[in-house]
């Protein structure tokens, strides 16, 4: 989508043939850099500290992470490493297992000299194929949004939530949550997003406002605390989120308050909706709450805050006192029973069993063997 | 409550006989400082600027404001003027509004030689009256920490949630929400509060874990977004909140995200509790979503975060992008139907008129007449 006019992606292949940009997530809002990823390492470490990130774009970004690894060294070995250098990276991502589990199982029958191009292209198809099914869910999506703003009076804007950053930077281009937005946004329709902040890592205040700014997306910044408030109101007319997993069942797993707004939404009437590309969908979990491990990750996101000074210096400053405890659990498992539909490149879903086997026959098949 | 071990109020008169002192709270946790009053207009600036805040200290301050008002005129115009100016600095605490309606009905008839020294006296005893007020909740709560303590193993920890500060530092001392816990940390008993971080302001964050910490209640201090997680793994035994205004019929007004945890509580089976000093049951208003009047704050609240660098300084920067709309809701309504109890000074009520009504005839009267 666009930044300062201009259509970019979050991950590329440089000119060159080899080099893989990145736009560094850590440092937007405040500063626009593109970071030039040249080794496997370098890609781990994107995805490890959060340079990137979003299930779909930690799924591209370590597809490409193989890719610079057989540069270096086309060697079983060295695939073997690769692998379990990005796997470690981040436990919960699904998408990420799945990019370096299709890359190996690529890469492994080839003769090493054939690897380096090999994941070269399929890293390359890994984005594509992102980009295509982010727009089908768009296009899935669109009419929801189309049927919300049919039952309002011609021209009444239409109030969607969305928690986090499942947008375009989540991705390679176009979002997951964000792709019907975008869509209704460029058919000319009156939409509006309000936009959580995300606590702790901001997400949504940091990517999501700034990208749909970018764009050109009518949106507002709300506090997580805020939603509740609003769909009392009837202020929201939809939520949509993203999700790092959905369970075979249809629980979904997604950065942690995702639950709290699911359940105000239901309290309240408003549809629940999940965006995802169906490689999130994992087979081989039931129930989220019972199974999924959540991540727990460092107090200093919690206690921390990083921004640009009154003076446009970037400073870092404690907001918690010396000595309390803190925790970071980075997910939360939505259950089905709250979840409206999941909206996939294959059409709005129910969350169940039933639904999602029926969508993914061959998915189902694999979980199976 | 203790602050560096030594015991201490949230707002006191000074020996001169006249000076009212308060903790700077925007200063905490970060900066212990305390702050002279001596006039009307600074008591008001302390209401608005959020140098005191929770309702109890707002009455208090309010109260004293008067006396301080008085000081300088005791005619009834000054005293007309003091009410305006006062009553103007948050519309939604009916503590506010319930300090300065004693005050006015109290100081009214008497001839104005003697209304500041009745003013002072006064404004002493509804600070006397809030503590033994958190004293009586505490024991009341107590009772269901112990309860709950009793289901469990010896020694067992017991977790308490609670939002926002509804500590000493919003009363005179003990609290609302903090009175059962503090009672319960003195009586020996393995008491453990989740401190929702409270976004915007950070009021749990900055406030709640300063002062549990300073006490030595043992806390971890949770993003706002947690909760639902704990509460879904069983970490969570009860919820205490505090509240701005409690409706005649149950309905329960209190810093935005409250509602979030109470539906959270209620689909995890958690008890959800409200502890409230009697004077903020306003029983002219009935359904709290319809009738209560949200205040919304200004953007820099959610743009802005204030706190320590590494070296030491206080610095505020900027969090979300420039351009990005900011909406900033102050409070939101929990519904009755979510309140397990409300704890006030008279016991452990049901959140509804039948009960409010039985146990504060004297205050269904009033509002009837």
């Amino acid at each position: 989508m666009k930044v300062d006019g201009k259509h970019i992606r979050s991950i590329w292949l440089e000119p060159d043939g080899w080099t893989v940009s990145a736009i560094d997530q850590r440092l937007l809002p405040h500063d626009f850099v593109v970071a030039r990823l040249t080794t496997c390492d370098a890609a781990a470490d994107a995805i490890r500290s959060m340079l990137v990130r979003g299930a779909p774009l930690i799924g591209a970004t370590a597809a490409y992470g193989m890719a610079l690894a057989r540069r270096a060294d086309s060697s079983d070995a060295a695939l073997d490493r690769a692998y379990q250098k990005l796997i470690a990276t981040r436990p919960t991502a699904i998408n990420l297992k799945w990019a370096l589990d299709e890359m190996r199982r690529l890469l492994r029958p080839l003769p090493p000299p054939q690897r380096t191009a090999a994941a070269y292209a399929r890293a390359g198809d890994i984005a594509e194929e992102d980009i295509a099914i982010n727009q089908g869910i768009g296009r899935h999506g669109l009419a929801l949004i189309e049927a919300i703003a049919a039952s309002k009076k011609p021209g009444e804007r239409v109030n969607v939530l969305t928690h986090c950053n499942a947008g375009w930077l989540a991705t390679v281009d176009w979002g997951t949550a964000t792709a019907p937005i975008y869509l209704a946004h460029e058919r000319g329709h009156n939409i509006h997003v309000w936009v959580d902040e995300t606590r702790p890592r901001n997400q949504g205040a940091s990517l999501t406002a700034w990208e749909l700014g970018h764009h050109g997306v009518p949106h507002t910044v709300i506090p997580d605390n805020t939603g509740g408030h609003l769909m009392q109101h009837g202020m929201v007319d939809l939520v949509i989120t993203g999700t790092d997993r959905v369970t075979a069942n249809g629980d979904v797993c997604n950065k942690i308050g995702t639950y709290l707004k699911a359940l105000a939404a239901q309290d309240n009437g408003v549809p629940f909706y999940v965006a995802l590309p169906s490689p999130t969908i994992d087979f081989s979990v039931d129930d989220g709450i019972a199974e999924i491990p959540i991540e727990q990750r460092g107090a200093e996101e919690v206690t921390d805050m990083t921004g640009r000074t009154a003076d446009g210096r970037i400073e870092t400053v404690r907001i918690v006192p010396a000595g309390s405890p803190v925790a970071n659990y980075a997910f939360d498992v939505t259950p089905a029973r709250l979840v409206t539909g999941l909206i996939t490149e294959r059409g709005v879903l129910k969350a169940d069993r039933a639904a999602l086997a029926a969508a993914f026959p061959e998915r189902t098949a694999d979980a199976a063997e």
